[in-house]
């Protein structure tokens, strides 16, 4: 299968046999990266693809290549964009769908999967078990068992994301690309590569789930242990085998980034490019902006931000993340009287120094305190880290003994 | 001036010129508001426009249009995002440019606007004070005072957002666009209403601050007092003299959202259009999403998304809001035994009930308790409505004396 030779007139073919399901997304140039990392950067925003990511593009394929195959209806597992994907496609072509998830999903995940007319069932305890049960099914009931990425007709479809690439970047010299399973980036490789090889292909993973990394080092696909990262998306732990052998050619460079540089690069991109995007949706920035992976000399470095699909709330604990990542949040202990007035004139100098106020606690046992004294706690955020310096210097010649419980990281 | 007989040929010309400053911003269908409303959604997405908001393109304009007046540089008092776009208009067309921002302006504002190469003057109360020490410099420098609104020139600008809709909505019927000072509405009602004066134009305004329906009851521009509201930038105490008039002859309908609206409204474009918008810019959302505006019968309503200058701070707060708004959150009051295990008892069943715990205090004076009793303050998600009715009632039918401490509020 590593002799796959891709046509990029096939290609065209099936982007085009797309357009009734999947939409073209926008690029935009991206001006706060590109001063950040000093090149011309151009975001991919494939986060608008309908259901939220590329997936839609493999699906859609694969159910149209395989009409037969898929005619009593298909079936995967999977917990996120991939069971979103498959739903909405086979919706498009009117065929019947199940999507086995884990018991422990999102219920907005369910949701969203249930809203494009699939039969959810919710009864695996992890991603592999709803994939071992969606296969039981498919050869039980004749159904069409879709992978998430190891399949060349799923790999063709998000081929698409190169070839739009291509048309509305003409200086493209460098992509850089989320790397899960491999589905994306293989696809982008094969549309890009095929009429300019020019071209660099650079994969970024999550460093909490490398087994991208670990494969290429053995030179076979490599399984890694628990993944433990915020990029859950690409939280993959064996390659593909078709994939492998596709990235094994095609990719000129491979990066990591860690957690909090995804956070900042997701806060980064909800306040400059005004984009949501989940974990695995932004580690490509993520690596530009921490220099992981530099921009291209000459020409343009295109960005794919492969999803959006983030659930507020993991977006709210994202930012406050980030913020304490970036030193702005700072968590302190110190020591007022237990006079009436303590600690308003601990508040006070707090505000005089710049400090906003979230939170603040007595701590009373369990600390080594005067008589008369009574100890707190404040988190306490500030406008930068030299706003955070200043506050805990003010603090300190007002008499206060500060003593920070946060290190500040600074970046 | 109320008798401006706007001339599309002029507003292309303008449109046409401000090319190399102001981009051409996308619209996106919005399946999920669509289905929610029952009409045909679009959004105009505005909060892509350069400088995260419209204003360039009113600034822009006004200072081609008036090259010779700024000739010796361009100053206004501003917090946001006029400031912002002022300034980034001045460096396009290389004039200098000094903004007057208010002391206590978010430092994040201070640095757009200083990054966009203007001289900042952080030294006014209020916004309204800024403006008056611009309009000081403006006339001791012979400099050209730019007003956010109030200026034909500059709805001339705006006007662009409407020539972009007629040409991308082709079956537009209704704009709902947010309303401040009313350049924004105005210029949208003068390039539409020119040619297509079946169109509606509605106009919304956050309830905290609804300075024109104030006016349009006594039919001249009302003051209203001090505005509450998370949607500071159509917070605007007083309409324009000259908007006041276009927006009376043009509008066709006024409708009003208040700050929970607001909020859901921004986690619904964060979490469906995958959009970040500001408060201001969520309005004519939330305006559809509540049901305060309905959506066209037949043909296009299309939904001005009119900026994304959002603090991730404060976005992360309006996350919160909207979940405790939703229902989501719950913070209640309950007794433990004060025996080894009572907490961890008491958090088995949260844990058993689905609750994800984010908070838990213990409180011992100010309640009432036993002896061998411990007073506890949990703060729950659910994740659903649904979901925190059953956990309350399974916390109930274990025993515990379950004290609410927030209303479920049901949307």
């Amino acid at each position: 299968m590593t002799g796959w030779d891709p046509e990029l007139a096939e290609l065209r073919r099936i982007h085009a046999g797309s357009r009734d399901v999947v939409k073209e997304t926008p690029v935009f140039s991206f001006g706060a990266l590109s001063r950040r990392c000093g090149g011309q950067v151009v975001l991919k925003a494939e986060n608008l693809q309908r259901t939220g990511s590329f997936k839609l593009r493999g699906t859609s394929a694969k159910l149209r290549t395989d009409a037969a195959g898929a005619a009593r209806g298909v079936v995967t597992g999977s917990a996120g964009n991939h069971g979103q994907a498959l739903a909405y496609a086979a919706r498009a072509r009117d065929l019947p769908c199940t999507i086995f998830m884990p018991t422990e999903a999102p219920v907005s995940k369910i949701e969203a999967v249930a809203a494009f007319g699939a039969e959810v069932r919710a009864e695996g305890g992890s991603v592999d078990d709803c994939v071992v049960a969606a296969r039981e099914l498919a050869a039980e009931k004749d159904l069409l068992f879709v992978h998430p990425f190891d399949d060349l007709d799923i790999v063709k479809g998000q081929a698409g994301v190169g070839l739009e690439i291509a048309a509305q970047v003409p200086d493209v010299a460098r992509v850089i690309v989320p790397v899960g399973g491999g589905g994306l980036i293989s696809g982008i490789a094969a549309a890009i590569k095929s009429e300019r090889p020019e071209v660099e292909i650079v994969g970024v993973q999550a460093s909490g789930c490398a087994s991208l990394r670990a494969s290429l080092a053995e030179g076979h696909p490599e399984t890694v242990g628990a993944p433990s990262t915020i990029a859950d998306g690409i939280a993959v732990k064996r390659p593909g085998d078709l994939t492998f052998a596709l990235m094994e050619r095609w990719l000129d460079d491979l990066a990591e980034v860690d957690d909090d540089a995804i956070a900042a690069a997701m806060v980064f991109l909800i306040e400059r490019a005004k984009l949501a995007t989940e974990g695995a949706g932004a580690v490509a920035v993520a690596a530009l902006a921490t220099g992981a992976v530099a921009p291209a000399r000459t020409g343009t470095t295109v960005v794919v931000l492969s999803g959006g699909n983030v659930d507020a709330n993991v977006l709210a604990a994202v930012i406050n993340r980030a913020q304490t990542g970036a030193g702005r949040r700072v968590r302190f202990f110190t020591r007022i009287s237990d006079r009436p007035g303590g600690l308003a004139g601990l508040l006070g100098q707090v505000a005089a120094a710049g400090g906003n106020l979230l939170d603040v606690t007595h701590v009373r046992d369990g600390v080594s305190l005067h008589v008369q004294e009574t100890g707190v706690e404040l988190l306490v955020e500030c406008r930068s880290i030299e706003a955070r310096r200043r506050l805990l210097g003010e603090m300190r010649a007002a008499g206060y003994d500060v003593e920070e419980l946060n290190r500040e990281e600074t970046q």
